[in-house]
């Protein structure tokens, strides 16, 4: 264990590992993994840009998929992750690959997945670098992969009728839409979250069907924070099921 | 004045004429008059598929807007209008053009006017058409008219950086989305409307710029009714200020 790391207890049986310098999980995780509690069993699921591997780990405290695979391109942070899926002893539902996205049609069939999860970096580069961190700004930027190069990747990985639960930034929803319908990946369920009463959304939840027909159902919005900024009773109900 | 005929005060100073059998005006013509207030003074409007002519004379109310036009492809609710019009002695600031939005090249400049307001026909033909009266569904379904239709108008119509308000289902933000990006009018303002807590968006509410640079903001949601199934707070609010 390096000594920039830390343990966090994910309140659900399960811990993490992370690095106090990189790139620590947040709520958008957590939310991305109740949007796709849908999940069914046996099924094959591919998380994109795994990171920490928080997204495989949570999805086996909430659904029965029977193989979760975290892909993620930084070489220390999937051996970090491989550390946490073994601390836990998911050796047999994660597999963690150091990969690039780009790649993933030399190594995997076409059409292998049920589902393709994926909370990709939302900022564009030339959009405010701050970062000192490598680690943090490839997690947070398109420095690696664009959000094309995730949509592609899930084109060729998701069987027909298969299903990508993806989070991002609602300033990007018009790219967002017109890339994945440009990749025949038809949005059918959109959610947004707001920070609070009062405020412009944040981050919006996106669940896309292969081949589906255009129809979108976009579900009642999640206020993150009430009045006296404490933790909705929506947002308290998902962080205990998760 | 027609037997199928009525008149109803609009609590803003104006009157409406509209037909019993017609199309009545709806809670979604104020959502969209409130979210064009902004329409700034001595500008030019045009309202494509204006009906019963209650945008233009809800934004005589609102803005002071110099000219709104509003285009009725209906010869006899053109009419109807038009008494409208001039029941509100408003003939110097709305004119209402019987026409089909298919032709306003032929009748208007290229880029003669500052904004576009439209709440076109939310159904595509062939999904319900379910009323015999054909006014009613000339209103309601793309029979003359298709979103594309209006869409291509407005590129037409609209000055660079002009500004187009819209109104219509969420279940076809896909195609709408993709439909104004394809006629260089960028999304830049969304709003849904929820009937109440607990269910789906019923309505969206677009603000889309010519020629703007990519960035949406999703604006915070909008209840029509509360618990007890009276308007809420924020709808009494835009009905008092219309």
């Amino acid at each position: 264990m390096n000594i920039e790391e830390r343990i966090d207890d994910l309140q659900n049986g399960y811990k993490i590992i992370q690095n106090r310098n990189g790139f620590c999980f947040g709520i958008d995780s957590v939310l991305l993994a109740d949007f796709s509690k849908e999940i069914k069993n046996n099924s094959k699921v591919i998380d994109l840009g795994t990171g920490t591997g928080i997204l495989p780990i949570l999805l086996c405290a909430k659904t029965n998929a029977k193989k979760i695979v975290g892909i993620e391109i930084q070489e220390e942070v999937a051996e970090m992750a491989r550390r946490s899926v073994l601390l836990n002893l998911l050796q047999d539902r994660i597999e963690i690959k150091n990969e690039d996205i780009n790649n993933l049609d030399k190594i995997y069939n076409h059409k292998e997945f049920d589902y393709v999860i994926t909370n990709p970096p939302y900022k564009k580069i030339g959009t405010g670098e701050k970062s000192n961190q490598k680690k943090e700004l490839i997690s947070r930027h398109e420095i690696k992969a664009n959000f094309e190069d995730f949509v592609k990747a899930t084109k060729y990985l998701l069987k027909d009728n298969g299903t990508m639960f993806c989070i991002h930034r609602p300033e990007r929803i018009t790219e967002i839409i017109t890339t994945l319908k440009k990749y025949k990946l038809e949005p059918k369920e959109m959610k947004f979250v707001y920070p609070k009463k009062g405020k412009n959304a944040n981050l919006v939840l996106i669940k896309s069907i292969k081949n589906a027909k255009e129809f979108l159902i976009v579900k009642e919005p999640l206020y993150v924070y009430d009045e006296n900024m404490k933790y909705t009773k929506e947002i308290l109900k998902i962080y205990e099921n998760s």
